[in-house]
């Protein structure tokens, strides 16, 4: 296999959220008959059911109206739509953000990810990845060939604990070894852990230490239950040096379609990830750059709202979840997803998960995809109708009772 | 300097097209009155002058109201947009698409072109460039570390010779040592020369001999003047087996701000290209996939109008330059860029092109962005307001005066 055949190996999409109208189904062993019911996609929110923010398709009006000066931004996005995100991450987040050097807009989320992916690993840099996480951030790492360290979080004793249960000791080991780049997701993806302030605080403190550049995945850190508490890394008083905060709001506010994301911190990364985006997509589509005027600028009481559904979808899910006999999760503390590790089955996770799309209807991300060693796991993404995901999980556990070992 | 910084030292923003706001012009030494007239940017096409395909946003609009289908589509693309635009380009190039297998969309056509090269080039690839060529293709060679080896082409004397003037021998030379990649834009940009049935058959040749992967960027191959003749390479009896056609609606059609791209050709590539994508955008932004229903669907007369339009632009500012003495340039064959040739000035061209921006209310694109050579060019797109462009080239001529040496 030459190097790039190997690279590409490492790459799969056939497993990914959304692409499983790609699969083959041959010589599936079906038992048990089919389940009736809506059809249910967990792979990702369902923006039909969430819709988006009110008024963001009447702001991408006006970018199209706007005409030239929206659709050929500098290359890091229209200067006035820094100023007005930056101005809102700040608050948000709780320590300043300089527009013109700290900030970038970026094709989603995603884009952001790899464009400082991008702008910090290459061949043979040293890379620490939470495991269980998003299932991109390992693909990362592996496209730029950097030497992947994972680090364990035990998100079930975590919760026990009051916290995502990271294993603080494999990370400063790691750390200790010449990892310089570490990139997590809080709330974590899949399990929707939060990091405790106390966690938080000792990943910023090793950084400093060892001199590491962390890459802090906020995406869902506007949808939090429960009133819990969430710190923002970059407000601490011993933020690290070289921090890059990604965000977005193709979560909670369900403006995905557009393709919008932002990365803030660093000046020197930022320059750097501007540079690949001029090689890779130019720029974040410019007209929809101007629905960044609808973030954080929310009707009154809509996030809170938004909050609430999904709280309930968790509890009522949750529920279903914590009936059957050897099926665990954590109850999501913030985000939109639920992890499932399920008992022994005759057939392996991604048997499990094609037969779920024939006989209940219904889509999940295998396990596999956050880890190599969750071969009896799969998420969810509950961002959905309320009745028809809770009737979805239904018969995931009714076709669950045909595989049980 | 480490390796991640090298990289980055090689990846220059700051002289790219419409990226001079970011420019410090510290220090120039101005000679003579600056001169009045409308702000032209000549680094891109004026979507306001040329403005979108009728229907675009209406479509667009459909997009949207369409939700979480269109929000979410395979990394590739939506399937049915896929089947229509394969439909359009192989009536186009003259030789049937697989919208299946054969077809990507992608983030506008710098998205395409960097999939491309992510899935071909990596440590040590050696790849052929030319010069001149599209600013980028350097770049995303540098950035995924392969090893350029530059093939010339003599475009002005290829004009008298009625082709672009590649040096094929140099090119046969390069690939008989190992190049393995090959990369250029036909029309060519920044000089719009158009190749020759002749060369693109030579080239087809030249590449099945030693197995080489070839991209064929031919973003501009719909708006080709005074009905000269275009040749596709992948209609050809004797078409590479790894060919890449790049193409999209940025330009002739001024769809830029929706941010639309597609590649097509071998299957494997693209297998390869949408693995990329997945990890770097996910797909191209969702409602805008819906835009391409207007593609090569204009209404009747359009894009023909469209060519006779900048035509009669090309005309015009051609006449002005032959008019001054020790300046040249070929007149564009296909797109909306002149790369013009200037005589010995008291300044370099950077300087040059900083200058004009100040005395002459003009934006130009320095030469050197197109090879390091180019150290007397500078280029220009005329996709403008007719008359504004003509008043602003003949300020830049006014300014020239200013700095010859």
């Amino acid at each position: 296999m030459s190097l790039i055949e190997e690279k590409f190996s490492k790459l799969g999409v056939e497993n990914a959220p959304g692409q499983e109208v790609r699969q083959r189904n041959n010589n599936l062993k079906i038992t048990g008959a089919n389940i009736q019911g809506d059809y249910v996609d967990f792979s990702h929110g369902d923006v039909n059911a969430f819709v988006p923010t009110p008024e963001a398709f009447e702001v991408y009006s006006e970018g199209y109206k706007i005409g030239a000066a929206q659709a050929y931004t500098e290359y890091r996005g229209d200067k006035s739509i820094r100023q007005f995100v930056a101005d809102k991450l700040a608050q948000f987040s709780g320590a300043p953000v300089d527009a013109d050097k700290e900030l970038i807009l970026t094709p989603g989320t995603q884009g952001a990810l790899f464009l400082v992916m991008g702008s910090v690993v290459t061949k043979g840099t040293k890379v620490a990845i939470i495991e269980p996480d998003y299932f991109a951030n390992r693909k990362l790492a592996e496209f730029f060939e950097g030497q992947i360290y994972p680090i364990h979080m035990d998100y079930m004793q975590g919760e026990k604990d009051g916290k995502a249960g990271l294993n603080l000791q494999e990370l400063a080991t790691a750390l200790k070894t010449g990892v310089e780049v570490l990139l997590f997701s809080n709330p974590n993806n899949p399990t929707g852990a939060i990091y405790s302030k106390t966690e938080i605080e000792q990943i910023a403190e090793l950084a400093n230490k060892y001199n590491v550049t962390v890459i802090d995945d906020e995406l869902y850190s506007r949808q939090i239950f429960d009133k819990r508490a969430y710190t923002h890394m970059r407000a601490l008083p011993n933020a690290p040096k070289n921090l890059i905060t990604i965000m977005g709001p193709s979560k909670t506010e369900s403006l995905s379609g557009f393709r919008l994301g932002v990365a803030y911190g660093t000046a020197y990364l930022i320059d750097r990830m501007e540079k690949l985006q001029a090689i890779a997509t130019l720029r974040a589509p410019g007209y929809s750059q101007r629905v960044f005027y609808t973030w954080f600028a929310e009707p009154d009481g809509f996030i809170e709202q938004r909050i609430m559904q999904h709280q309930a979808i968790r509890d009522d899910i949750v529920k279903i979840f914590n009936q059957v006999s050897g099926v665990s999760c954590r109850p999501t503390e913030g985000g939109s997803y639920l992890f499932i590790c399920l008992p022994e089955l005759t057939v392996d996770i991604q048997t499990f998960v094609k037969i779920l799309k024939i006989q209940a209807n219904v889509v999940v991300t295998p396990g596999t995809e956050f880890g190599p060693q969750f071969t009896h796991h799969f998420r969810i993404n509950f961002s959905q109708d309320h009745d028809k995901a809770v009737n979805a999980v239904r018969r995931v556990m009714q076709v669950l009772e045909y595989y049980r070992a």
